[in-house]
């Protein structure tokens, strides 16, 4: 049951950049209000945008071994995701495995559980999106496995899915569906420029998005 | 059902802009202790102090909608409020609507639900207190109501009530009671002040309050 | 019921000083993972890391009468430690209370409720650790016990324990073991740093500390 | 602050017997999906089903000293509903407590905090709704206020107004709209009772309702 | 992006039957500990216990829209397993949606929102695990999806997988893996009945399974 | 760190039973209003009243081998109680380990974590006190303790301390102690009969307890 997938295959790096610099509500609607993980996944820092390919670990609570046997599958671009098998708070990851991580290319970590030495991490700009912070630490003594699916904060994760993070969550795309969801994705920015100028000069969604017939429809009351 | 007021009464700008002063700690104690919003509604950046009055909005779960229309009856100085009719995280609000917002004049908003784009949201210096942050998005079906009470992370709202916000969560002031409520609450301010001096110099509230006696009548012992 | 206890001991203040140096993760672990409290109390403010002697406070749940008691019971170095004697997230501490809590030495406030006037908690560089912020007050009507063994967020603690706080959380240190944590924590230290010089050069953990045997042996299948 | 008001006004006890018989479920529906208290309120006993007049009470945290004062303000039909003024779990109400409560003539109580003795009170046939079930008593110390407006677990909730209660939870009913809302509900009843025979014999929702059109135009797609 | 898929493939009848007996916690053990659904997933009454293929549905928070939808395309034997697309504990399912899925075949329902009419429910025999009970009704406006893969409540699910309930919980198991996992829960069945014996007549855990070297070895002490 | 303590004191059986005939909610008021478990503790099924000799459990995450350990400890008339080192809601116990703890003279199961076979429990009178119900299982990996002094949903208890339980909850009391709070619990009990039949016979707590006069001085006002 307990097995490391070891070639996995990952989106082009120039395609998963893009994506971060979409940003997770934009890539979030370009995908059809799809792959968000649940909202107590936090940052434990402000101000980081990150996307990378998934590296995703299923580890047994309040054990961290598999975070060691992950960090050599990464690749430069890759981020950590991690998934307890029944709900735990413990921190599982501190600066001894973001140093290891980072040198060996990580991006990132996105873990539905606890992460530690976080001012360690903000200073070494090691971005981490956590259920909890927590100093509580864990053992080394069962098994776990290495880019098999998960699912994290609710949300199912294969390995090589592409990652987006931010201040506002966390974003799952399908390996297979990262271009379409990044056409979609520039679409909307694009798109959304013109209505924030408009916008900011007083005009109102209500006409720019031709909304009062439809509320009128509806029944909406003026009193 | 679904209705939107369109004239509501406000406090006067020069009272709102007092009570935003005085913060929510005093305008609170100033009042009764009454007033607070549950205290999972929190900032999403720290440092704002603000005031206004309540244009309130009452939602459907994961339906903006009524935000659109909302945002039409905003003047100078008021303040969102917007309360799902069911419990509901989703991101009801991001930068988008925060621009048409303060165009419209609006000074921040207060939602018992999500809110996305907070970077941007930061970066615009428009404030958000609200129960989690969500890039999870919204439809546009159903309908709501504007400027009809309601409650709002356990606090009972008016429009027009107004609504102070600070690092230390939200307060409703019942519109009518705007007046008095400043007056007590400044003179809480003043009356602070004398005691912050005495006590950073070391006099203790014991004495100060002239607490001991009544603690040794209820039965206190020092052992 | 309700007592203050006078005269506790405390570590020498040298030793809780390098405790602080120390950090809570590694004194947690140099401890044997025992110690932590919940990791729902979090910091109201980034970047604290403090330790001190605890001055416990069993109170009433929406009472901080037993506040001003404790304060004339502190001493430099010394840290409030507040359990409600039952859940309560009311705001028991403002910058009233900080004002002289600093003033007779206090390092900082670890409560299982609420606190409130962060802003001005924030400048004053008085740092806090809580399950929440709310500027919802509270009463002074019913006694409760200073310095007496309290169970603050999961954690026994008496007083003259010694308190470590950062942004990992809290973590408590019998007294009477300070010595013996202190020195194992420090051992740790030591070590660590040429774990993390091996880790940056790209060296992983799974041979820094010699796992693949024990790995396979467990079964763990790389496909 | 603190008061009593002596004499409410309530709906006709028959028409409160009525909305008792349609439940929670139908009420909440006839009313426009209004009213209903948060999920997190529940019975301490299956079965009961129950509507009443509501007595009001506005009690500070861990403080049950206005239920005394509140039980002398009960008359034969009423339900006794209370709301603490910040979160609170201890139990502010008992077997002692429900004998007097039903010898003055109520139904039961809702309350948004906890109660004890739920093996007395379901003994006796005392129906409650609560947040919690605790042993963790109260003090008599601070003052409250009956039959003010409350807000209990996310509800408005005047003097008067009817509160049905079943297995489903806890629905608040305007008192001026008691009779309106009756109307609709018994109609909802009636209505149901022959859509219930059609879906039984196998018929579905789908053509009932008629939604095949409506599904197909939104888009909704057979594979 | 809103799809109904029709044709799904089922496990035999008679095996899952078998899985219903076997019961939750030797399935989920027999499966090597996976497929748990969250432990708020709670049933409505006590004792029952069932297994059936999953029509899983996949719904927006606040509308149940497609439970109607996903009732057309129940066959005998099946569980409904609905999934909100965001968290909501709106009643999607009440008493004229269980007559209709029951007279379809229906064996229960799975759905980590509310559900409502639970007396009604409960005296039908129609079980429901669910996460909240709430007569918060919903609206029918946003199209969903049937039979598509879902994560309800942490875990993923594919139509035709099969859903095991009794009073600890609900687990799923692949639709593939159905008959090894049934092998593998009633081998365990058999080998925990002699250990039943064994234990009932004072023979210790530490002697069956013989775990006292294995304890020295770890380093436990008695003392 | 991982010991057994093999003889403890117990408070004398006749003592211990009497105190579960007074229940929860008087033990607990009996003794100044200490010693309560988190109202997340609940029974799993109604109706048990219980108490016992705590034999305590201090175990990791996810891992139930010390329960093992600790059924040999057990005496006739005790109690289990274990607390994880950090949350968990995973099913430490079930059918197996009741049948050997009901062998070795357990009466009963407190619990800050998950319990399973509930329905099994439930045919058995086994009675359990849990956070969870949950068939998540655990491994038998890491050690912990057996009768060194825990905090079990908040409260501090040591091996051989009383525990209380019934539909109200869990309370603990020192061993040392338990005599003094049995007198106190049974002196509550002979004054309560007569108060029942006073309240049952109409008259109010107002005047069996006097407090008129005090709520007027403290400002209530009846309008």
């Amino acid at each position: 049951m307990a097995v490391v997938v070891r070639n996995i295959e990952r989106v082009a790096q120039e395609l998963v950049d893009r994506l971060a610099a979409a940003g997770v509500a934009t890539v979030h609607e370009a995908q059809g209000r799809t792959g968000m993980l649940a909202s107590y996944m936090r940052p434990i820092y402000a101000g980081a945008q990150i996307a990378g390919s998934a590296v995703t670990i299923s580890a047994p609570p309040g054990d961290n071994w598999m975070v060691h046997v992950a960090i050599e599958q990464l690749r430069e671009g890759d981020i950590l995701v991690l998934a307890p098998t029944s709900p735990c708070d413990n921190g599982y990851f501190g600066d001894l495995l973001a140093t290891s991580a980072m040198a060996r290319g990580a991006r990132g970590l996105v873990i539905e559980a606890g992460v530690r030495d976080v001012r360690d991490l903000t200073a070494m700009k090691f971005p981490v999106w956590s259920k909890a912070v927590s100093a509580e630490g864990t053992v080394k003594e069962t098994l776990g496995s290495v880019n098999v699916p998960i699912v994290c904060a609710g949300a199912y994760i294969e390995a090589g899915d592409v990652i987006v993070a931010d201040d506002d969550g966390v974003c799952a795309v399908r390996r297979a569906e990262a271009g379409t969801v990044l056409a979609a994705a520039e679409k909307r920015l694009a798109n959304e420029e013109s209505k924030r100028r408009r916008l900011a000069a007083g005009e109102l969604g209500l006409d720019i998005y031709d909304m009062r017939a439809r509320l009128a429809e509806k029944g909406l009351k003026y009193v």
